[in-house]
């Protein structure tokens, strides 16, 4: 009896070894330098005695959402900005006299992508704020069960598959994932855990100024029209600090709109080995081409030694 | 031998079972009613099937700092500044001749104990900005390595003992702990997971304005002489959205300066079961005693049903 245990748990064990190390952590990367730079980086922080070692409660990684976790073009708070205007028409028709709410009625997209990032703001602020916390976060969650990009597709499917196995990769070796992004907090919040695995509390995001109110039968907080801080460029690192209070040892972000470069470079400037990624739009046929005009940030990335994401080398499969 | 081992697993699971009953998660608490209170609370959160259970993501639990985790009188933060202005005379000793610095740099307490609470937050500002989050970083740390109250004490000895031990039960039974206090958000850091198990990612206080700085062989944040939040009051609430994003089902804050009350309104505004507790500061002869003068925090605990701590009835042993 003792003999046919330990044999068939010398089997059971062998099997999961091989299990363990046959399975690729990131099924949804090509093989190739990036991939490999990203395995020998997890390797050398989780490997106890490497110079490289890194405690686990500081294994901080820090990721933007747009363009880097799920497509920014279509910008998916921009069409929740659409879906909340619409919201408004309904309850105040005389709104579908003025633009851009005459357009966003008639679904003219057209129309809606010469908006400018300011005209874009100024909608976000007019259909973000005036509610309560609990309403916003209600019609976010109708939002996402219910949505389609403008090429039919759900919100959930926008989502890039290989980063969602670099999250899960991460927090396997002990990482803390965290979204860090210019979209509005409370927004992303209903489905970080169910797209991500990320929960509420380690999301950090676009803050509207909150009043809490405890009267007239509510006890919440109102969502009031201005920005408390629009978290992109300089103000990352700043909100990482307020928020974790440690510097990430991973820092992702995409090149766009350079929104995201500072943030690398907080992470670089960790007492750890550290390791910073910008993801590349550069797969015109599996997502949407498009390149800063001035370059900035795969200049630094050039300039300070990051890895480049390229979608179109480096990702097997995108969505 | 399969009987053997059977017989052997059952005296162990039976041992196991015995120890865990038998164990009181909360030896520095005497029994009564507010012990039972919480006990019974966690109880029915964590009982699958229970009308009151809560999913383990949900049980947030928020606690402020002073005089709620820690001593108040004297205030820790306070004695910080006092360090801090006393290295600022060190480098400039022309300081010394204006007050409050003369009566700081003499030890005078009694004059020390006449400031006014915008006198203190005046020296809260002078002495806490202008420096790099890693200096003030490390500034924090030497304090608490070193400080020591004006009764002789170490910083880690003004810790209620009776609160560490409700912490760990709490997250012995799956709940996320968090520290909401009016103190500077990174002041408490460096020493919040060695005096309560709670990582610097899961502290929210006050915040100074930073500003990102990446130049000069600087790439670190700059504290600037403004204040974002001071986390009191109705802050309180707004910044648990900020930071968690869900309200906690356990808020525990305490009576002295009425600052907990609208973080424990927030909480009892959850859709789950939730306890609110709330520290009273009525043992003259082990701790303190002081009373708000319009007793606003125990009239909304009697108004509102909370859960009174007494420190002289309840606590067994403070420090």
């Amino acid at each position: 009896m003792r003999y046919v245990l330990i044999i068939a748990l010398t089997i059971v064990a062998s099997a999961f070894g091989r299990g363990l190390h046959a399975q690729d952590p990131l099924p949804s990367w090509n093989d190739g330098k990036t991939k490999q730079s990203i395995i020998d980086f997890v390797k050398n922080v989780t490997t106890e005695g490497s110079p490289k070692f890194v405690p686990a409660e500081d294994r901080v990684a820090t990721f933007d959402n747009d363009g880097t976790l799920w497509c920014e073009k279509p910008l998916i708070q921009g069409l929740f900005a659409f879906y909340l205007a619409k919201k408004m028409i309904d309850k105040k028709p005389a709104l579908k006299e003025k633009q851009p709410y005459k357009a966003i009625a008639a679904n003219d997209m057209a129309y809606l992508k010469t908006l400018s990032e300011q005209d874009l703001i100024k909608l976000v602020v007019a259909t973000h704020t005036g509610m309560t916390a609990g309403e916003f976060d209600k019609s976010a969650a109708a939002f996402f069960a219910t949505a389609k990009s403008p090429s039919g597709k759900a919100i959930a499917e926008l989502v890039y598959k290989p980063q969602v196995e670099l999250l899960q990769y991460l927090r396997a070796n002990g990482f803390k994932t965290f979204i860090c992004s210019g979209g509005d907090i409370d927004f992303m919040r209903p489905v970080t855990q169910l797209y991500y695995g990320i929960p509420p509390e380690q999301v950090i995001g676009t803050k509207f100024k909150y009043v809490y109110k405890d009267s007239a039968g509510i006890n919440d907080l109102v969502r009031m029209p201005s920005m408390l801080s629009f978290n992109d460029k300089q103000e990352k690192p700043v909100n990482i600090q307020y928020h974790i209070g440690k510097r990430p040892i991973l820092a992702c972000g995409n090149e766009g709109g350079a929104g995201d470069i500072y943030m690398l470079r907080f992470s670089q400037g960790n007492q750890y080995s550290s390791l910073q990624l910008i993801v590349n739009h550069d797969d015109k046929d599996r997502e949407t081409y498009y390149q800063e005009k001035d370059n900035k940030s795969l200049d630094w990335a050039k300039k300070y030694n990051w890895t480049v994401i390229s979608m179109k080398d480096d990702w097997k499969t995108i969505f």
